[in-house]
């Protein structure tokens, strides 16, 4: 088969996804809609969302506007001849870039925005389906959950192929090779607006979480999700706002910047191909985009076996899924390694085929997102040691619960580094015995990352159907639904539970395989600047090229240093954000117990909407400290310290992100769900007695729960952003730091 | 003057220092032991002291004397005439080896044992002393604790000189120049000690400090230090075991590696002065012990100082004296880098003398010391912003307290890391531009290191004042002793806490640049090695030498990413530790008041020697895994990784160690101090009423001090030896890595 028909599979599956999408957003708006209580909610939780939603996104946009102008100055002042990667410079390279990271800013928007709106309108049809049937209400659920999840993969794929085209991608020959460095402002955007979603949602989120619960369920004394406390649907829009949309704009972000540091990469391999006159030497730098093709056509096949019994585990039904996306991924993934990675008559060792050790390292990469489903289940379940442990410690109040949470958090982080250094070892290993040169090892790693990420759409939606559900049991609850229907509710926002923890996991370990990626293609742009300078004469030989990140230079040290530092100092602007907002709800709250009158005996309706709009705007104004802090870091660093300490920063600033992230993230699940099973009624005395709700081990574990609220659903997604970030902005500001 | 003159002030000042120690040992035990109740408490602590001296010694001895038979079997097998970086090789070597490195471990251990018992001697005399004069009090304690500090610094400089002296040191030339590269078991010995000794300790004191509130306030609902608790005293015992025992090791380890690291940097410059003409290159070789020496002379000059006024702040004393030892540091630097460092006809850039630059970098160390001190004081003192806002927030309950916390820990990070990298930066600039050549820059950093640990035993002694003077307000609360002496010894107590919380900023700082020295050690050892296996033609000459740690090598990433997991999964097993330990105090101290008859009505006596034992074996049984884990990771790297992934996990490793420390200390530290803050009666609610004990807002705040404890007394400081373990051990046992 002609490697080149495959490479039109990339638009077409693209296109196909969105039209499938729209499809299923089609299907879930068609569903009934419930009660008129239930609409009545709905409604008010759709009007929150949408008032953020133009909130954020407008002051998202204006920065990504502002982003656009001066990296588009930057870049044509800076990318002259003499630095410049390819044969485009001065203002022609500096509009492409700025316009690349438009796009990239305005497709993540696009994605963040039709998603939530979706999901919005699927958690009534979800609580309407749930008086019905528990399998109905699960299909309901993924696939308002998937429109998102389809979305954001298939336009993070068109986005990068249209900016490859444009840039000549699909001309062949040189024009191909150089394409891949002119789209990094894709990715950029893509960050830019990820930071910013991420931030702003995390902090809304949980602002509304933990303000509205101290002054309705501690300072008033009335249950949580009140419908007295004006506070409630602020909860319920923050879950769509942070769940969906911030982890829709994360993983967008990975697709995105993983496509074009493979990209990158495979101009290497292009170079090898070109070399010992293989066949279709393009086709290495095409192959990182027509596996992303066949992974969301995996995703499309996989979405009609969601179905069981209505007596199931509503997990076992998901999981049906999600084997079906891996296996499908897999075949898909020998079909396109055996057709694209023709190397005539070069074999790897021991004479095995090129492309069976890529298919491995392809294999490795979906092993691992495999594995990482289950450490988070173990980490953060009920039915394993680490939440049982926390539970335990409940009973001595809560200094010991934060204790024994704290000690699982950091415990988490020794088979998180083992797995992710398992899956670069074994992947470059694979890749450097493939009979590519030198350039296969690290190949091989972009190809684990690949694998790994065949199957985020399918991952996405997952992760959506949590807030989705959660919204419906708000909505149930909030509606007095039969007890049926609430039943059904309940159980599924348990398995939500569990699979937004699972996507956390998920999106740190390909965070940190598409941060590797992207570092390697830094080395190979600087590299390219610095033959150009040596060639034109601006710059001596004897400096040569770089071909370490010297970890011994002090400056790339001190980078490093700062690096690790900045990734706690960021998590602790985050972290008070959360705080600050969550006194402007409080306030807020309270002058509307005083000033309106009859909201205690539900005769007054609470202002709603004016909470809202208060916590928006106070989330929006506390995430900007956070994120100019994360975007003036590298850049003040690479000015100061030069261009191999912007590396160092890199390589370090992601390793002390991904450990970070998942201290905060698995010990805040881990103290949820220590708190959901002592609810549960699993946990008891020296004398077989339950220890539930209202005991004081359930207190100490409210303490937990609250504590992790903002590890789990502020800091530490918005640090997978951060290392992302650290990336695509070193990436696209290089020559700004050689001197 | 001529500069050998100056190498015979190494062993006058060591033995100068130890006689002065002896002095003020002999002097504080000359003091009024004060009210017949005071003796008979001081003689319980002393008795569980002992006892876990005997226990703890014993299990460390006999593990260090197997560290020294395994390391002595290793290189003698290793080490062969291809591998050597000297002319010994094989048993030799080994038993060299070996030998230091069981010195190493003898001479740290006789600092603990000596300064503890001391320490418990020195509280009951300055329980005595509250009684009369708040200035007799301070300095009596000042000078129990000096001892410790004294012992020390002049231990591990004697112990040093003398294997130096042993392996030829002092002969001259090539002999003198080989004999740093056969201390580093030294080294590693006194490592290898200091991280059982802060493990042991910091496990014993918090666990007696949880285990017995718990038993005690919480669950019998008897006062805190009640006689009742049979737990109280082996809390008492803790805090000489943990801050007493623990941080001299810690230091102890500090200044011996630094003397090493620095000594082998010296050879490079040796190298370079040799090669120019320079009169005297061997000074630079002796240069580091010299400048020590000079640093405890300053120091016993400075004790002479500590007085002031009856009606001052305890603290204002303690800093006259610190400021004494730092501006005499500061003269004899100038006047030791102005003998040593004759370059002859040699200048640094502008035509400045060498000399003057390197007093400059030994100036930079001494500024970062104070900086650190003053950076403590912000980050955990009632009078600044951080801990207020901590205090603030318990008034919202425990999880906001929690949360705060957390922010502030996270936040202290960032001041750290900028002022060590401002260090480092700064050091490194002025050592390039000395005229040294390439080897200045680095050998600037170590001479900022060495004039920042000029102060050591002056900062050691402030350190051990906190144990004596809180085991005096325990001693004085226990036995009823009069209002008076209450209220000097709790103003001295307050203090404390504050030396307390210097000494671990400076320990932190030391660690890390003490680990970066031996870092680049490490680098010329490995460097030895490959170029005598190219001349040997055991390895090809186009494999090279080390020249760098490139992080973009996948086998360094990789142990990048496992050296940041290391010290977050050594937190976890140190934290956990504790609560296991704790355990074990609780059902004794039940079994106590269960079973032995009127322990509650004060005419039984508890049996507190039982707990202590109990205390002893936990703690000591708790130790090992984290102990050994530490151990064997960066060896189990080594192996399977290769050395120059050593060199990225001991550098990484170094940086995220010193990080996750600095936010376990200062976010101990600020909860613990909210907590007095509270206590004093400083937190006000919205009306101005005082929010003070027994309010919600202080049991939030306790609860925060709780979660502290094990955070800054037992993970934090035993990360401060892992990250200089993993310096020593990757230098002995470097042959090993090399394939």
């Amino acid at each position: 088969m002609n490697p080149e028909l495959l490479q039109w599979f990339i638009p077409i599956a693209g296109l196909l996804a969105v039209g499938f999408a729209f499809y299923l957003a089609r299907d879930v708006l068609s569903r009934d809609t419930g009660t008129k209580e239930m609409m009545e909610v709905s409604a008010t939780i759709q009007e929150g969302a949408v008032a953020f939603i133009k909130r954020q996104y407008m002051t998202i946009g204006l920065l990504a506007l502002a982003g656009a102008v001066i990296i588009t100055v930057i870049i044509s002042l800076l990318e002259t001849a003499s630095v410049a990667d390819t044969s485009h410079v001065g203002i022609d390279i500096g509009i492409r870039t700025g316009g690349a990271f438009l796009i990239g800013a305005a497709c993540s928007m696009a994605c963040g925005i039709i998603g939530m709106l979706v999901s919005v309108r699927a958690n009534v049809r979800v609580a309407s389906a749930a008086r019905r049937s528990l399998v109905e209400a699960v299909q309901v659920a993924m696939r308002g959950g998937a429109v998102s999840g389809f979305l954001v993969v298939a336009l993070s794929l068109l986005g990068v192929w249209s900016i490859f085209a444009i840039n000549g991608g699909l001309a062949g020959g040189d024009s191909t090779k150089d394409a891949p460095f002119l789209i990094v402002g894709y990715g950029f955007g893509a960050s830019f607006v990820a930071l910013f979603a991420q931030l702003g949602g995390g902090i809304y989120t949980k602002a509304a979480d933990v303000g509205s619960d101290l002054v309705g369920k501690v300072e008033a004394g009335i249950p949580e999700d009140d419908p007295r406390n004006a506070g409630v649907i602020a909860d319920l829009v923050g879950d769509n706002v942070g769940d969906c949309a911030g982890r829709g704009a994360d993983l967008f972000e990975s697709t995105a910047a993983e496509n074009i540091g493979a990209m990158i990469l495979g101009v290497g391999v292009y170079a090898v191909a070109l070399k010992a006159g293989w066949s279709n030497p393009t086709a290495w730098i095409f192959f990182p985009l027509v596996i992303r093709a066949f992974g969301l056509v995996s995703t499309i096949v996989a979405m009609f076996f969601i179905r069981g019994k209505e007596t199931e585990n509503p997990m076992n039904i998901l999981n049906r899924g999600y084997w079906v996306t891996t296996i499908l991924s897999a075949i898909s993934l020998a079909f396109v390694t055996s057709v694209m990675m023709n190397t005539g008559t070069t074999h790897g060792d021991n004479g095995i085929a090129t492309w069976v050790y890529f298919f491995g390292c392809g294999v490795v990469g979906l092993a691992t997102s495999i594995a990482f489903v289950y450490i988070t289940q173990y980490y953060t379940a009920g039915s394993f040691r680490p939440v049982r442990e926390i539970a335990e410690a409940s009973k001595t109040g809560p200094a010991t619960n934060i204790i024994s949470g704290m000690a699982v958090g950091f415990e988490t982080t020794a088979v998180t580094a083992v797995t992710i250094g398992a899956a670069l070892l074994a992947s470059n290993w694979l890749g450097a015995h493939s009979g590519l040169g030198s350039v296969g090892g690290i190949f091989g790693t972009a190809v684990a990352t690949m694998g790994m990420l065949m199957t985020t759409a399918y991952v996405l939606a997952m992760d959506t159907f949590g807030p989705i559900t959660d919204n419906a049991g708000g909505i149930a609850e909030f509606s007095r639904a039969e007890a049926g229907a609430r039943d059904i509710t309940d159980r599924l926002d348990a398995v939500g539970n569990t699979t937004k923890a699972l996507t956390k996991g998920y999106a740190i370990a390909s965070a940190s395989l598409a941060a590797f990626l992207l570092f390697s293609a830094y080395i190979d742009k600087v590299n390219l600047i610095l033959a150009r300078q040596i060639e034109a004469g601006t710059r001596s030989a004897a400096d040569g090229l770089m071909t370490s990140v010297n970890l011994a230079n002090v400056n790339v040290f001190v980078a490093a240093l700062i690096a690790a530092m900045l990734v706690y100092f960021f998590s602790s602007l985050a972290i008070r954000a959360v705080g600050t907002t969550a006194q402007a709800i409080i306030v807020e709250v309270r002058r509307q117990f005083r000033e309106i009158p009859g909201i205690m005996d539900y005769t007054g309706r609470p202002d709603y909407a004016r909470v809202v709009d208060i916590t928006t705007r106070a989330a929006l104004k506390e995430m900007m400290l956070p994120g100019i802090v994360a975007v003036a870091t590298p850049i003040a660093v690479g000015l100061l310290l030069g261009y191999q300490a912007v590396a160092g920063m890199l390589m370090v600033g992601t390793i002390a992100g991904v450990l970070l992230a998942t201290v905060l993230n698995n010990g805040g699940g881990a103290w949820d769900n220590a708190k959901k099973y002592i609810e549960s009624g699993h946990l008891l005395d020296d004398n077989g007695n339950v220890l539930g709700k209202k005991t004081d081990a359930h207190a100490a574990a409210v303490v937990g729960d609250t504590v992790g609220d903002p590890f789990k659903d502020t800091a530490g997604p918005s640090l997978h952003v951060l290392v992302k970030l650290l990336a695509t902005i070193t990436l696209v500001m290089a020559p700004l730091f050689i001197r």
